[in-house]
C-alpha cells in the first residue's frame, strides 16, 4: 500500500495526472486485486480516484470504504499533462487519449516501477514467507523424485504442492533432464528420467498474492567433468554477485559481478539471459539486473541472482537465488542448498 | 495452424506486412508456444518471417523446420501500411513504429480475431477434450464437497484435478458460498460451506493448450422460494439463448435472447455482464456475445452462454454452457447437469 506514491510522481514530474491500470500496479499501490480498474492520483494529498465497473465496486468499497470508487463510465480526464505506464495495452492508450486529445501523456513507468521496488515491510514478510514455502516445496519434491518419472510428472509433484501448501505457481515450473536444460524455457514434456542425469528445477509458489523463485538442480554423483566445471562456475559467479549485492550498486554492476566470472571460465558466450529481476506481487519486475540496467539497489529491494550455461544439445546449469538488499549488502532468502 | 490466414489479411486490407505479437496469437497462426514473438507476414503464399530470441529459438527450428526464424534483433519493416494489433502493449507498439516511422499503422485485431475465431478440426477436439475433462472433473469435485469446508477448500480440490488430470487451471476457479455468488469475481475466501447454502463455481481446466469454461451450482434443497425462481429463471435464460445459438445469429442477438428472457422474469437490471464469450487458446476470445456484439456466428466457433442474477448481498446465480456453433444451431459441450 504505496498510493501516496502517485501524488509525489504528480509532483515531482509536475504532471496534473498519473494513471495505473496494471492489476499489478493496482495492486501495489491501492492494496486492492482488481482486474479491471483506472487509479487516477493528482498532486494533491490523497487526491486518488478508484475507477472500476460494478464486478469489482462492491470488494472495493468493502476493502477500502475511505477510497473514493466511480464507475469506469465517468473517468474523466483534466490537465494538460497526464502520466501513464507505457506497457497498457496501445487501444487502451488511444481510449485515453481520446479523454484528453489535447494532453501531453508523460511515460512514468519507470516512476511506477521505481516506486514498488523497495518493498514495505509487509511485502518484505509476505515476500519472505512465499520463498520460505518455496524452499519447503523443493525440499520435498526433490525427495519425491524417482528414476523412471517424466519431466511433467515432477511438475505435478511440485505443483500439487504449491497448491497444498500454498496459492499455486507463480509461472509455470520449469522441470528439464539432462540436456533439456540448455533450453531456458523448456517446458516440461514426456523425458524420463533415468535418475542419473542432472534435473533443472526453476520454480516459484504463490503465497498472499505474493511471487517466489528459485532454481536448483538435482546433481547425482558421477557427472562428467564437463558438467562438473560448468557447476562449478556457475555458482561461483552465484556467489560472487551475492557478494557484490549491496544498496548503491546498479543492475549493470551486479550482473557484471557474475558475468565476469563465467567470461572468465570460458564460458561467456553460453550466459545469454540477464542475471535477475526483481520479484514482488509478480515474478518480474524492477530492479532488473542486466548489461544495460542503470536501476540502482536500495534497502528493501528483492533481487533474484540467476547465472546460467547453457549448451545446446548437452547441457545446461542455472543457479538461482532471491536476495533482499539490506542496509549494508543483502539477506539471501532461498535458504535451500547449492 | 492457420499462418495463412495472416497473408490473407494482409491481402483483403492491402497491407504490405501484418505483425502479431501476442503469444496466443503466435499459438494460434503458427501452432508454436512462444512468449516471445514477433511473426510478420506479407501478401505472398508463404512470405512469413517468425522473429524470436535464443531462449525459443531452438525450440521453432526444432518444431517448425521449414519456418524462416530470425533473431528479434534483426527485424525490420519495409512498406507503408503495417498491419498491427492494438492490443500490443503501447511500448511495443512505439518500438515497431520506429522501424517504421513512415508507414501507416492499421489496427487488424478484429480480422485476426476473426481468424482465431472459427477453430480447426484439430482445435476442436483438443477443446471438446478439454471441457470434458472440465465436467468430469466437476462431477469428482462436487462429490467431495463436505459441509465445514471453506470456499478456499473446495477450490484446492478442484485445482488438484485439475493438475492430477490436466495441466492445471485456464483461470483462477471461481467458488462462492451463499450471498457471496452475488460478486461475480469473488475469490475463493475462508467462507464456510454449512451444506444448506447453495455454492456457484465458475471453472475452466487447461488441456493441451486449450481452455475450458463452465458455471454450475450446487443447489440443496429446500431453497428459499427466492434462490429457487432465480434459478429457474436463469436456466430459463440460458437455454433460450441455446436455443437461438446458429450460424448468422449476431453475438448481439445471441446476448438479447437470453437478457429478454431475465428482463421478463424482473431481474433485467441484475444481469450486469453480457452473455458470453468464445474459448480456446484463451479462456476469453472472439466470438463475443454482447449487447453490442456485431460478432456473427459461424460453424466451428465455440461461445459461453453464462447468463447470471446477482441480488447484493443476497444471492447470486450463474448457469454456463460451453456450445459449439455446427452447420444448422449448436452443440452443448458442457454436458453436467444443470
Amino acid at each position: 500500500m504505496r498510493i501516496g506514491e502517485l501524488s509525489k510522481i504528480a509532483r515531482r514530474r509536475r504532471l496534473d495526472r498519473v494513471l495505473i491500470t496494471d492489476p499489478a500496479d493496482v495492486r501495489a499501490f491501492t492494496g486492492l486485486n482488481c482486474d479491471s480498474a483506472v487509479v487516477s492520483a493528482g498532486r494533491g494529498e490523497g487526491d486518488v480516484v478508484f475507477y472500476t465497473d460494478f464486478r469489482y465496486a462492491p470488494m472495493v468499497r468493502r476493502e477500502a470504504p475511505r477510497l473514493k470508487c466511480l464507475d469506469t463510465a465517468r473517468l474523466s480526464l483534466k490537465g494538460r499533462r497526464i502520466g501513464y505506464v507505457a506497457s497498457m495495452s496501445h487501444s487502451r492508450y488511444l481510449a485515453l487519449h481520446r479523454l484528453a486529445p489535447r494532453a501531453v501523456f508523460v511515460d512514468v513507468a519507470r516512476d511506477v516501477a521505481a516506486a514498488r521496488a523497495v518493498k514495505t515491510p509487509e511485502e518484505i514478510a509476505g515476500l519472505r514467507a512465499a520463498e520460505r514455502l518455496n524452499c519447503e516445496i523443493w525440499a520435498e519434491a526433490r525427495a519425491a523424485f524417482r528414476s523412471g518419472m517424466t519431466e511433467r510428472d515432477m511438475a505435478r509433484v511440485i505443483r500439487r504442492l504449491m497448491i497444498d501448501r500454498g496459492d499455486g505457481e507463480a509461472f509455470d515450473t520449469i522441470v528439464c533432464v539432462g540436456a533439456n536444460a540448455a533450453e531456458c524455457h523448456h517446458e516440461p514434456d514426456g523425458t524420463v528420467w533415468n535418475g542419473r542425469e542432472p534435473v533443472l528445477v526453476d520454480m516459484g509458489v504463490k503465497l498472499g498474492g505474493f511471487c517466489s523463485d528459485m532454481t536448483r538442480n538435482v546433481v547425482p554423483p558421477r557427472q562428467r567433468p564437463l558438467y562438473r566445471g560448468v557447476y562449478k562456475l556457475v555458482l561461483e559467479a552465484n556467489l560472487a554477485a551475492i557478494d557484490a549485492a549491496r544498496p548503491g550498486v546498479t543492475g549493470r554492476a551486479l550482473d557484471k559481478a557474475a558475468r565476469d566470472v563465467i567470461a572468465k571460465g570460458g564460458f561467456g558466450r553460453c550466459f545469454g539471459h540477464s542475471l535477475g529481476h526483481g520479484v514482488g506481487y509478480e515474478v518480474h519486475e524492477a530492479p532488473y539486473a542486466s548489461k544495460r540496467s542503470a536501476d540502482v539497489l536500495k534497502p528493501g529491494m528483492l533481487v533474484t541472482i540467476e547465472p546460467g550455461v547453457y549448451l545446446e544439445g548437452n547441457l545446461g546449469v542455472r543457479i538461482e537465488d532471491l536476495v533482499l538488499i539490506t542496509a549494508d549488502g543483502c539477506e539471501v532468502l532461498s535458504f535451500s542448498e547449492k
